[in-house]
């Protein structure tokens, strides 16, 4: 039986993403990001087994410094599922970049951007996503987790 | 045993989304609503198994006819997704109706709203909704469908 | 003695109205519609004794259907005094029928519009209007009827 | 000999326009609707018998209401003369259906949109339009079935 | 029996407002300051009959003086009718000291201020106003100085 | 019988039309601007048949010369049809003068200028034409002269 | 031989004009006011001559403070020649109390207002003004004498 | 005795000046260019004549080609009193080589342009200009034939 | 021993800074203006000590009325700490009589006015000052008199 | 040997550069535009000798005069360097023509036009160009030679 | 006795702020970051020695690195006198972070931000600092010392 | 001889130049950064052997980490090719340290940076540049190494 080579998602979280569980808990809950991660992971497990023909694998990833985020998003993913925390709204470089990149990925916020600051409803990323998931809590990783692997599969069949 | 008293969420589609599957293809996708409202409701079937506790049902709804649509929106929901079409953007009535009724909601859009005409980035639901799912084809309403759950759920442990 | 036909004032309330009483009590009070026009109706009663040969006469109407609301306005009005909700801001079509029809009307509002979102500061409606009340709960309509038959008596005599 | 299946013209109007003839006549003459109609039905007669083939038919339809407006925009026509009223400029809902209905369409006005207030120089219609005419007075919607039949019998050649 | 403290009432006329009667009388009308202030003193007594018990007052000053209208306004009101002409649109000072008082005011206009230019639409006292009246001739006074009463004597009841 | 003094149309193109056939063919067409005249010619002869009293003549005219299009437009006409081209956007001047000369005149275009960039759908004519006819190809040559004539013809009757 | 009743110009000076001379020479020149004023009255002796039968009268005010500025304005002029100084920008009360005394009046700037900041270029009075008079230094006060007087001169023609 | 070389004053007339007298009279007036130009010329040479030192100099020049009116400018002229009418909003080319040729003028305006459509409040020339004069009729130009030479006898003073 | 001319320092406080103590207290404390004048003034006289060859002096001043206030500005004074309360945001006469004087100055404010609403972030004054100081509640004076001081040593060093 | 056709290269000044060398010898240097096109000659003939295949052809062409502007540009041309001057951010009637004519065209400019007014950093050029050269002095024809050459040698490979 | 924890605050200078005293000396000053965190540490031993309880200690910091930067904040600060540089106007990242970790922060400038261009007008930071500083060249940081100082004193207190 | 100093020249590239070749080719061409560094120093010898005595040098650096790009620009260069990629519309801090570091830089776009999203419009770096190269492929980087060599021997002379 011939292996299909492994299909390879990042869910890659951005600046400040790892105050998670310490900053304004009312506005992004209580989960640290590694408790986030760990439950995100289980859940994707349970996914991957009813696709076992997909080769499914995860991969974390957060980083405050955005040489080092650019860097991450430029190996070799089948797809991303990205929070870009703060740089969502000033970062043009990452939304180049994943154009550039041409991964397709899915945008993701804890919190609802769309109901707070003026600021914080542009998006860089938007444009170039799939689509967009905001205001679900640590369920926004959930649903992007979905997503993504939707997309995926959708993809492979075409 | 005691019974619990369902839990009641409307799949709520407003203008001329009874045009899926004719509509522009290339954006909406091939699937006209009943099929898409079929899809959901196989998938809610699945998820509401895990939750026998949760006596959960499902409706759904389509009109080209904003007075019937406040309508609908005002009955005993416990949740709703909504699409609300070409009136997310121009109805303060909808949004105005949804934050009056108290009734938590998940604003769902079928193509990527943030990657087309900038009078579509801005939202009338997306303030007063629990979050927003936007781009991910018929998906997002399977996506809609998962957030309203869990927050249900959440609720219902707090 | 010659009697005077009759000078019909329609008190017009539109979207969402109907959930007043039940929408956020910090913002438009405790009060039902049906409330508010019971003592709306025995106001207006003891100001028509004031000018019997006005031979004034009062009618409610509240619609969620702009094609009703609009038909209403249509009818054979003296003055109305008219709470458009939520269409306030984002109805033209009424706007522009009230000047079509060329019926005198006051513009009521229960909230403080200009102390609320940017967007309720904006009305289609005040342009045209005698003027406009905002601010003083369900004593906006008090003050509007006061103002109307102000209006209807001056516009006799001259 | 082989029968053409008939080309079916809708002449549309919307919100307000049953008012014509009562309605600020210095802006929009003195004509009513219904003669309006009747003289356009006669010119459309006139063009007709120089395009037996076409079995050209023309029908006429207004509605205050936005829902009953969509329907009838959905029947099988060939093209659509359009003058939406206020609609024009507040109504994303009919510009995107007879998008997604890819009906062609003519945007006609009676008065010149372009020299009366701000807000009504912007139409959601005129993106979507084979074209525009405003500011002739009824006259606009004999212009409009000139170019619809023009249209129509341009794209039959082709 | 105890004697309940009096309830004054201060209606305050800011700048230009001593030219009523002279100054456009197709906006402003044709009373003098003083007859209109007459005339709402009248009225004002026939309410205050109604109240024996709200030991009701009233007091008039109009000052071109932004420093002494300042000054009248802070001393020891329970509630105030202003009409603070030109400033209404340009003095913060005035805004800053009603809120800093924290003296329930209403805001009334002869003209109706939505209908004029648009730099008459924005004013810096609506947002700490109870409520706003603006468009009936000195009519607007009389319903201003039931607003207040009607809003003293709910106060006082809660 | 008494000679009535000719109706004289002028149709006056803007600078760059002189290109017509040669730009854009997906935009403007195949027709140069010379065969466009001569079928204009020739629709306009078969109208004036129908109106022998009124005695009307055609004349064309273009010129990237702004000011003799300025002196063009000065000589003695009854009523012009305009497509100023690229001007439309930005010559204060052409607008003024067709003011200052207060000949009656109907803007057209050949593309549907609304449906094109942002800077395209602001014209310095449109406020003082009779009205605008935007997007039907040559053919708004055709209907320009039909409504400039029936202009006339109304003029004439009042 | 009938004499006539004087026509008494007044030529106003705002908020920190008393400082000329002393304030930034570069830009306001190094007269003070009273110098300046002295130059105007010869200026004006000998215009007056010309029109011994206008009975021509020129007074002086210059204020800091609005009310009184504004109470000056009101008094019995024929005609004003005003430089309200940074009052131009920000006070609507001096524009509405011109446009409601319904007194001629001319606008005059020592500096050219619109080759300073941004917020220079926006001037409350020039709308009533007859005309504006901006940046010739002191001479635009001799400018704005003579441009009142031939106001005043042409208006008793008429 | 030695003989001052002529300082030469050019008075120039933009786009459509030459419609004056025949252009909207209660706007312009109903003095003809040449007209004005006569009386202007008489003044001038009053003026002149307290001034024989320094030997001055008018000529007046009106075009509607701006390719006739930039060249006119560029002669050498002392300085310049212009009138641009529309292109005065919209033509950067005659403020552009104006400054590159560093010629004092004066911008003067037959009608108060601050009073009309938003859009001729902003002047192209304004920024470069000695100053500014708008709004006192054909006075206008006798007000700026005053202000430029006295800025001359001024500049030849220092 | 030379004595040095004495160094006036003003401490000046605009509008409504009167209600200090009295005022939104969350927003601006509990001090009243008194205590704070004391407070500074004790703050300064130790920092005199350790300057006593610049023979420092300090001066308070309050007012609601800007021409007594802007009198007060042009004394001689050496240098100014302004708190102008809501002048800051509307009074260019203020700034431009500063910038007049050439008086070095500071400008305080007790809240951040930064973090309130939009129209408090402009501010007149701070262009011209040396430098701003805003969100420390009284202690924004110390820091102010701190401020002025440096830089008038600094100033004399030079 | 087959003679190819000469590749001709248009290098187009617009309005004012006539003026070059006595204009804002700050911006726009010390040479005259005639000096300009004989050093950029020169260096055209260097580049042609290594291209000799290409049989390059250059022409200079000034005016002030857009439509013997326009009509230059209509010529046959394989490329064009253009400074269009003022007109580059007016003159939408240019770009329009480049566009039409689709001849490669680069757009240079002597000053850099990003670091002078706002209103000089919008071109309607840009959008059609190969690319923007500017700020670099007469060197920017130069570069401008280089880039429009390097084009045309690649638009040929290809 | 009881030893106090001891007080930790963070001077932090951002991105090109180690370019000091080599930078635009006539905006920024001579000084070089050493010679100024020295002189800042004198000043802060001086103050501490007054509030010996309070147990202060200082620490310095400077990065071009947004990642370190934001690491810095991150450690375990009483408060932070923060000169973020262009990030001011730039990172929202830094702005979140301080909301993030609650850290009391003052925002300093040397330079009067609101005197330089209208984009450095706007900072990330000021919404969230206690309060902001700008303009006093290093006295900014001196300032900004004494006012952490004194919330953190006064935070103890309560 | 005297032996000139080295003049060193820095080609930076900065966030996502890295991806050149890989990233959409249809933009920024085929070409990966090391191939056209290799052709741009071949480029830049034959320019170094024209000018010996400038004894010129090239150097190559790339990054998309910002802080070491600050700290390459911040070398002893004589000159700056800059292609700061999308830092260009989001990074302050590049820009005020090249106009900190006073080095003279030519700012490059391999792309149209005008005729791309409106965001890509405004360039932080513009205002400080030489001058600015958009839109010619890798022939900008050549295009660019002329400009800045140019400047430099200029300089020299001067």
């Amino acid at each position: 039986m011939k292996v299909e080579p492994p299909v390879k998602i990042l869910v890659a979280n951005g600046v400040n993403l790892d105050l998670l569980g310490r900053r304004e808990p009312n506005i992004y809950g209580n989960s640290t990001l590694a408790q986030i991660e760990t439950e995100v992971e289980e859940y994707f497990k349970q996914i991957s087994k009813s696709h076992p023909s997909m080769n499914l694998r995860i991969h974390f990833f957060q980083s405050n410094d955005e040489a080092k985020f650019l860097e991450e998003l430029s190996k070799d993913w089948s797809g991303i599922v990205i929070n870009a925390g703060a740089w969502t709204h000033t970062s043009l470089a990452i939304a180049d970049r994943l154009t550039a990149l041409a991964i397709p990925f899915v945008e993701v916020h804890i919190s609802n951007i769309y109901s707070r600051e003026e600021f914080r409803h542009k998006s860089f990323l938007s444009n170039g996503a799939i689509g967009v998931i905001s205001g679900f809590g640590k369920n926004s990783y959930f649903l992007g987790i979905r997503a993504i692997i939707d997309h995926l599969i959708l993809q492979k069949k075409n």
